[in-house]
């Protein structure tokens, strides 16, 4: 039986990480390794200053006071004898889309596993409450995943609409659209007289074509995005060359 | 004269960043926005669950009580009337070099540059003693950008070999190498007894190929690496899709 | 029928905050305002740098990403419309004794509580086990309060030894003993080769004398110190005018 | 000569905390070892949890990524080959007066030397600009403190006017007085539409009166109250015994 291993970045309480364990359990041997707490925004971070506390909360649930990518790493290197099959990180609370991989610890937990060289599934629910719809969706990615062939250390991120199973209109797979820069702060006075800023949501998208996960989600259908992890634009290597041979 | 804005992620206090803001005062009037201590390794964090507090350490200082992404966010957005025209991010204290970037907060400042309109570099020195000469890489390259034209939105990520200047061999175009996975974290005791893991660094290079950053800063030059912020990974689109097909 | 607030400083989900409320339901109306995760050793710090987020996770419980004392304060000041009649801390995953209790965040959230103008209860049990005997301490504690005339404004810092409600001896009032100065640091080194250092706990007691906590516990008893939070060392305030004539 | 060890809460780069250190060079052979950051309002918390990092920034200074009483317990467990005389914290940028010394990080760095065996003195000065008054207070005490006899293990909370030393009218012994309970919290709504709670200020004191630092301080006094930290409510011991008594 395969070796699953899950994580979140909404922390090892979550309502999405347990609808995902009860989703994938006829699908394999699991186990949770997710953050102590809340670490929705951690991106890649990965705990280096400090040495981590892992938890053994019984029923293959463990937790770690850090990020999603350091329970990944401790899941695979510290946590069974074996390496697991295959990384699942979800259900996020709310959707991963566009340039919001980058800052997403969910994604991030999945990319870690791809790193540490395994294939990794990111799953998120566009809401917070149909989880059961991205748990089938997740456990029909899983199964498929066995029975078909997933190309070695694929990476996907799948985004599910929230609204009931029989509403689903299907899988399209997508390109990463792009939500644009943010806003301006909104400025506020703490109770003593002193200026904050909060980080402004962004007002509206800047790429939602057709061919991206934002078009997929509003159309009703599960995105599926494959994503890379190497972030050299090959594409830019000779013009950047031509233009440093002009600067020296 | 051009607006520059400059962070990092070691914080405001950090002699890199001050070596940064020397070498760069001839070239542009300098905003610099840092984290108030040392936030390496935050990646792509945003803050969004908390206001942040902006303090004006005066001379032009900024330093900001959240991760290098949300400094530049607050300095283009918060700080001038006007946007920057250029985001210079570091001198980071030791290279940011193949699978770094995933993590480094260097790059994620450059990156959030970049996500909001602007061309950005990443500076990273290999090393802590010549933050000099990456003083020099920096201002000829901030330089070059006003007289020559780096296409719009550029990132680079430049790493510079820990030597005197005129042990510099020269400049390099690269892709970024691959440090691989870490290996098994170190297991220790704490004085109460309870086990910690301490996340292991990486023993040796799965890719250093002749063309990556790593080969070109062992032999001595500059490694300048031109970045990409979208992680579709375009070529795999056509294989998910086959593979979805097959599944439903 | 009582308002009685429960907090602790191991976090919403600890099993002996869960013990505490199944121990106290017959007893009054619960509030649980409780951190989103383990804070031990918080003391009495309040969180002033940003707003708190109080999560309502259903059956009265509250979780805030704050400190034990930021949890009291918004149990008592935004939770209910009118004031709890008592809070209690706890139940503490080990014991609070002598000297610990200026670090502990258990004591602190019922210090809390009593500077908010309640009496409070802070309940530690010497070890993790028989959580089910400090709940049977704290309702007979708590009923006795009704009961009984508890003096106004009481600070009562509990604890119970980890052994079988059967096997306790009896109730102690007693004094605070003295842990004593903390051992020199654990030097070690961190996988990348820097010095790091744990606080090493006590080697052994400076002050177990008969009267007090230490004392009653070894003997297998409950012991009830009642706390000031009065800092003022009124017995010194002569000596040091003295002090301060010969000095001007 | 005297082996002074400084602290703060305000972190290793706090004006206030270099103001001090300057006032003091005459007297004594000086450490400074404070947090990285800004740690007002830790309290007495002490980091169990992790190893801390002890890094020299020349000149005697040193920084931890930690609370200020990890700092005293370092600065007295591990910079010096011999344990200090004397223990100093501060200049604290806003004043430390009546129950704000359970809260203040600068009153727990000099109880942590107390309880660590030393005397200790805490220096706060009631607003942002005459550190320097502060300062010659500061020198006055330590000097003082060499000439005369401190009783051994004393423990100083010292509040100075934020006015020019010649505005000062004397020094005065007093006991805390009592800021009362805070107002309710500042609800607020982040830009997402999530409700935030800001802890409030105290709106007026609750006791103030002729004795209390509140009163010299208002007088235009330099404030000098003794604390204790044992927090045993001794005067209650009896009461609660009878409670106890009728209770079982």
């Amino acid at each position: 039986m395969r070796r699953l291993l899950l994580s979140n970045d909404d922390g090892v309480h979550a309502p999405g990480l347990r609808a995902l364990y009860e989703a994938l359990l006829p699908y394999g041997r699991l186990r949770v390794v997710a953050p102590d707490r809340d670490r929705s925004g951690a991106s890649n971070s990965l705990t280096l200053d400090r040495p981590l506390a892992l938890t053994d909360r019984s029923n293959g649930f463990y937790s770690v006071d850090g990020t999603p990518a350091d329970c990944v790493y401790l899941g695979v290197n510290g946590v069974w004898e074996e390496r697991p099959d295959l990384v699942i990180s979800g259900i996020n609370h709310g959707g991963n889309l566009g340039d919001d991989v980058l800052y997403s610890g969910t994604v991030a937990a999945a990319m870690e596993g791809r790193n540490l060289g395994m294939s990794a599934i990111a799953m998120s629910l566009v809401g917070r409450r149909y989880f059961e719809t991205a748990g089938r969706v997740a456990a029909s990615l899983v199964g498929a995943a066995e029975s078909l062939s997933l190309p070695p250390r694929s990476l996907l991120n799948v985004n599910v609409p929230d609204r009931p199973w029989s509403e689903i209109r299907g899988f399209k797979v997508t390109r990463l659209g792009y939500r644009g820069p943010a806003s301006k702060p909104l400025q506020v006075q703490d109770p003593r007289g002193q200026d904050r800023y909060w980080i402004a949501p962004v007002s509206r998208n800047a790429d939602d074509g057709p061919d991206t996960d934002f078009a997929a989600i509003e159309a009703g259908f599960v995105s599926i995005t494959p994503l890379q992890t190497d972030l050299t634009r090959h594409a830019a290597l000779h013009d950047v060359q031509g233009w440093l041979d002009a600067l020296t």
